[in-house]
């Protein structure tokens, strides 16, 4: 079979500087912006658009997010969002992240987000665009 | 008749933390929010809905902007966005934006902001509801 | 004894159309700066400045967060951050945040954010300021 | 000599999700971010440092924008902020900066960013590290 129900995918980035809040740190909240951008490359990678799928009525959503901050990044830092991509039930995904600082190695964050498709309709469920990604036993 | 050609608003508003940058002051980009949400709450106020305009076909967009950043707003400061709307052009609109630190009364910035409305087809263009704030020589 | 081991605190937000991305809801990360916004003016009401604890040597970092997400706020939507906080063990403290919709009510996210204080040093410690907020036995 | 008076940067960018409005374009605030990147980046390769500098006293303030907006970013869409630095006065640092889209070549966004330095103290000034670019004639 071309997809088992396990995917991974790394993006590496750099800090930019209006990231930084008054205290020199990236903002606790930039984080999830990083990690959304790897999971749309993510999923870009195994042919999902995510303004495409928004246009053709169903829109990806985040329902919970645990995340753990371990170490600050600053202006300057180069940093990977190493991803996994697995099933978290019928009608959820869950992707799990660690960020690693690269020069040094440190452990920056790790996260766990669990996600659901919506349709216009506003019932969840997941296209089957994503479902195949997991197998036929969906 | 009820509508002549200018328009004045003010909005208050008090700096978020995460709006400073690792300098200690709001970040030069962040004034362009205040700004857009002014504008919002202004045409609200006139009876114009900017995400309403865009679900019917019609796209506000800035085209040109000129900024003079004249002292810089801290963590903790309030201000107000005083703003007035003219007609530019048959196919433009302006705003004029001054913002007010409160307490001390410090001039912060001066703009000067140009836009139009796109419709879908991607022509340019006042949707009659913009066109009629201006007067009915338009 | 003036300071018990809970505090609550409220504030209210109107959604400004920047925070809404191309689904047309209010991205997820948006929400931390709300909930962030809500702790910097709760712990303000308390007599802690956050930019002044920052300058003192004392950095407030998140270590934790845990966020549900119910439903999405659009443009136009007013709502209020409710907020408590408590002490989480010697070194951390926490706050539990509610977003409820004004209008409707609707239930719009719950979260669980965790943080500590780090010394210029790095060592982690809550500062007397915040330690005696939570009483004598802290 | 090493330095003339003007120099050039490019650097390549892809939209982010998060970084597109309601309407399916990129916020305009947003172009300004990519922008101030861009310019950290160009003074990074010259050997100057935002955040170093500013930690040293000398805080690089923009002190006036002119923007024109001439189409629009989507998303999945990938550009080059052209950029060259020339001085503007005694005090005063100007870039010219272009957008352009890749695949298309289409114009996105022309702009000019006058900026300086304020030492600590808050006199206006350029540092040696930044003056010494733009030749001896400063």
């Amino acid at each position: 079979m071309a997809h088992t129900g396990c995917h991974t995918f790394d993006l590496e980035f750099a800090v930019r500087d209006y990231e930084c809040d008054l205290q020199g740190i990236v903002n606790h909240a930039t984080y999830l912006n990083y990690l959304e951008h790897t999971r749309h490359r993510f999923l870009h990678s195994l042919g999902l658009d995510f303004a495409d799928l928004h246009s053709r009525g169903h829109s990806l959503v985040v329902t919970r997010l645990e995340v753990d901050y371990l170490a600050s990044l600053r202006s300057g830092d180069r940093f990977v969002v190493h991803s996994e991509m697995t099933r978290a039930s019928r009608l959820r995904f869950a992707f799990n992240h660690r960020i690693e600082r690269l020069g040094d190695g440190a452990d920056i964050l790790r996260a766990r987000v669990i996600g659901t498709s919506v349709s216009r309709g506003g019932r969840p469920g997941l296209p089957p665009e994503i479902a195949v990604l997991f197998g036929a036993d969906a």
